[in-house]
């Protein structure tokens, strides 16, 4: 019931402020004897989320290295807790007594005090607040897809992507994943990507901050996964998605346009496959039917506002209630959005391994027995 | 994690299929001392769901009379389990042979097929994926309801309209709460409503379906609701919402329009209140700033995707994998989105209650401490 | 959290007052395709838990025919919940007024009004806290049972046995677990069950009550159940015999004798077995080591006290303060331990169901392995 | 679902191997604003419980010293996660391979081998199931004892101590809880404390160990905790104390002694307090009636078996299926019962405060409104 911990079967619990000694996550029922090894398996996506990697995000500098600390033994999971920790490095002695009891628009500052009490919150770069909490959704989501990798085989994926930036989208008709690697967006679309350069150092010249829409997509996963009703896959996804910092909408499939199609254009049609199974014409259902996945890949979008902390001055309160202007100095991404692909996909990661498990303590070695279900 | 419960402190389990001889739900920690009256609490917002209201939904008839078997001694709950159980009057004796092994598009049954294996599904109806399920989503959330009324005084409420069917938005500048109750597709707006009979009427004699756009708003709730990270008041709205049958899309406040956003305009400004504590100058975050409430209204919207039962054939597989047409004959609802609109109320109730009772929790007779909370 | 819930992937939520209209529970997290028949398969271990079935146990006569309301479909388990439901049906129309407001010594009264206000509680016959909830365990634990049987076949069983009435224990030496059957003690010694006539009879003349020690024992479960620390077997176990009314202790393989013992007496020692195994030369344990299964008999024993009602007077208190005297008229079991025996055997299903079914999703096709593990 | 967490509303969740880099915890949900300091409040309660400090422990040497990471600010609790960590010292570079495949009796190895699959598991002293995991249920003990304290004030305390050590239980007659302070064993009776100086070095030098029998009560605690059937609070204590490394049984009150107890001599009679509440005349109850606290002294008793850790050979078989002889050299506990204590203390606090917060959600300011409860 407390609120940091994500999952069932397969559970992480997260820990730290941003400029505590260290943050660290706590991984429970993961399956043993998975090779998992820090810098090989885990550094690589905390990585691309790291700041610093180009101008177009925060510069503030973390290293990010994650120590496993337990839960490994000689290489493999042993399926007893895996513990990992990030040392926070970069704790510049800045004087905070400034902020400590200003509430910055579009911050939790203010409802965090309500929630807890004023005057007990750690202010110091956001506390628990900060995205810095999100390195560790990262580390669970690296440990998610490795089994999942080990449990599936290669045909496994989850990708994700950023296809909107402020009011820029991008043309479908040139994704190409490749390009995902290529550029600092994480965009699909080299030419989108090349705009976005322009579109988001005026941005960051303003001192001002913009939007983005993320798309991820997990591919290879079997028919069958999610509880039928409270635990849907797509409820389930929409809660990890939602609760990462500044998501404001989550979408399957077709998502909201689906409101807009008839019922005849809005559903996808099936036929016998080559193997014997059932192929699906379309994705519009995204790969979730009834909450249960149907084997074609899962598509999700999710919205994420622009950064908080812009150099624009905005009108506020104090938590003595008086009439403040905040300006929010520092090191800020101008587009948070971006830093949340490969946030957006571990969480992906760890719903699907979390109805995996989930779904075999269910049907034992019965399951998988539908394998049409690849479309 | 058996996927037939939701909440946590405050926390419902429901059972039953569409054509079995009962549905009925478990309600668990619900406050003692609360006077609760099936037909008087319960029934009316039962009724709202109900099918065969008006020509707009299906004609489907059932009384769904709601009887309470336990948690409630001489008028008032006593803090035991709440059984509410309906029984299914209207299980005609139809001949379901020809779909027990068909996979309708759109629909549960291949994904059920999938995960319990072929040829156990109770395919009557829809079985256990059936719409009729929300009905005690419904119940549950009129018991939530009855307890956060009685807890947060009359200022509180939970409200859910109907904002777009098919591509026709209402106009935000007409909407009066008031005419939600007036016509058959819980509209805000009177003139959108007119324009909605011949819309839902056309795709009825298409044999097509239309989906929706809901808005469901909380007002009257204190700062301070929703854990941190993993149990975020938005993101349990998120999954509250999208466990609703055909639900595509969620969004918090400024939703997916928020990514089109500037900084400078996407974050609620603060002012001292007259009542010495805190004012919003608007609400683009919906009520929830870092997962926890402002005080200010609660307004989350989602995407309804047309009706997957029409009479328009569409090419499907059966169990055998042979290739098949399917056109779904009987009374369904041409946008079922319609009737979701209680259903969408509901979730949010048992959300806001369920983290209402967690915020007392940890914080006993010094919450709520801070009543700058109401903007 | 709400605490009307027992189990995590097999789990079951009961409801219901001893003289409201019914009882019932909601199983979920059942695997699909079991045959289950209510008459067949739950109702022969309810006829053994029922009042009435012997002048040693309560003259309530209560046919306790229990229905399954859902989650069965054409014989077989959908993977849908389970609602069963018993109605009440000898709620006679007694006056209850004069111990609405007692507080009877041994009983939960007093407690129920500090925890739910005083004024709330159902105080029929004892209301949510009558020994009648343990019914609805015992339907649960019959589900678990055929589950379990259906997995690992006719080698598994769980047994309950009483082995001590007040200060007379059997003896050991005349175990016969055909015995259990042919009395109504559910006692494995036929000479002691002999003893037990006189000795049960005898408290019963004087209007007071004896306590029990039971013992129930599952056999051939798997090697590997249990997390090893806070979801022990062991532990779980624990929970579920404590969690019985009028529990108070538990104990595992040689449990509080153990304390007695010195390291090279407590402890089993293993050979290599016939088929290549691991044979164990005897089982101190109780078959879980580091909270995790052995592969031997997992051996628990439990102690219930005397019956509460008594025609004994016992000074008490009211709710109001005042200085009572209360006798408990009606009808009562003289030894409540006599009918604990099938519930106990009921948890330690539901216990060993719940684990299997999280094992199987930590190590899916690769488990079992170890067919060592039957000693 | 993973096991490796304990406790709802107030939870810990454990990680690390004996001889891993550290060990640690974290602690969710702990309520803001309570002042908590390592060295102060949490390495007292270690240093009771740490290795090494008489002859009648094991004489491995870990400082266990302490480290709080996150959750604490300005030195208070805020509400967010604490995450605990000891870093392990003493991880001598001894040779592990000769028991890397060997399965020592009363060990868990076999039962991990099963569970997870032979040749994953830490072997190095016992890995994950090693007893150095308690030292973070003490840490976690710690913080609830703080927030009870604050809470419920001076008169609350928890307590523990051990009353037997293999055949030799203390004189209750002697009882003095200072003395629990003063010897080596955690013994109220200074007594016995003398004799067991003699029988545990005995034991010690002929390489056996001793069982032992601890008691740990809580007083000043409210009636009205404990949730009525699953969630019980006796049944919470027993799980939780089940849970401790070698413990075989729990009793609360009177126990197994219940069971040759009469009905009028075994339920605690009440009487009007002198404060117009409610006072008991004994508290064979142990302080819970019908899983709910009564207000009186919580008293429960565990068995902790012998040290399976002995020097004296016993057969065994290793990983291969081949006879052994293992004979367990190195530093071990004669009598891991007597560092129990502060263990068993510790698992008790964590069950209160868990049921304290969630009754103060369930009845918020209304609670307690019965101050008849402290007997």
């Amino acid at each position: 019931m407390a609120g940091n911990s994500f999952g069932e079967a397969f559970r992480f619990t997260t820990w730290g402020e941003s400029h505590g000694p260290a943050i660290g996550c706590v991984i429970d029922g993961c399956p043993p004897g998975i090779p998992l090894d820090a810098a090989v398996d885990l550094q690589p996506y905390l990585d691309k989320r790291r700041p610093g990697t180009s101008r177009f995000v925060t510069q503030r500098r973390e290293p990010d290295e994650a120590k496993i600390l337990s839960g490994v033994f000689e290489g493999r999971t042993t399926g007893t807790p895996i513990a990992v920790i990030i040392e926070n490095t970069d704790q510049r002695s800045r004087d905070y007594s400034e902020i400590s009891r200003q509430y910055r628009p579009g911050h939790a500052d203010f409802a965090y005090d309500a929630k807890y009490g004023v005057g007990v919150r750690d202010y110091r770069g956001g506390g628990r607040s900060s995205a810095r909490e999100t390195a560790m959704r990262v580390a669970a989501g690296a440990v998610a897809r490795k089994v999942l990798n080990s449990i599936l085989g290669p045909t496994f994926s989850v990708r994700g992507s950023v296809v909107q930036i402020g009011k820029d989208q991008i043309d479908r008709a040139n994704w190409d994943w490749n390009e995902v690697e290529q550029n600092p967006f994480f965009c699909p679309d080299r030419e989108a990507a090349r705009r976005w350069e322009t579109l988001v150092d005026s941005a960051r010249k303003d001192g001002s901050s913009l939007g983005a829409i993320l798309e991820v997509v997990a591919e290879g996963i079997p028919a069958g996964l999610g509880e039928p009703i409270y635990g849907k896959l797509d409820s389930d996804v929409a809660a990890a998605l939602m609760s990462i910092n500044a998501v404001k909408g989550v979408e399957i499939g077709d998502g909201f346009a689906s409101a807009s199609k008839r019922g005849e254009d809005a559903h996808d049609a099936m036929r016998p496959s080559n193997s014997g199974g059932v192929a699906f014409d379309t994705n519009y259902a995204g790969g979730v039917l009834g909450g249960i996945s149907t084997g074609q890949p899962l598509v999700a979008r999710f919205a994420v506002k622009p950064t908080s902390s812009i150099l624009i001055p905005r009108p506020s309160v104090d938590a003595d209630g008086k009439a403040i202007e905040v300006r929010t100095k520092g090191r800020h991404d101008p587009c948070v959005g971006i830093r949340a692909a490969p946030i957006g996909e571990a969480m992906l990661a760890v719903v699907l391994l979390d109805h995996l498990i989930r779904q075999r303590g269910l049907r034992g070695s019965e399951w998988p027995s539908l394998d049409q279900s690849r479309g």
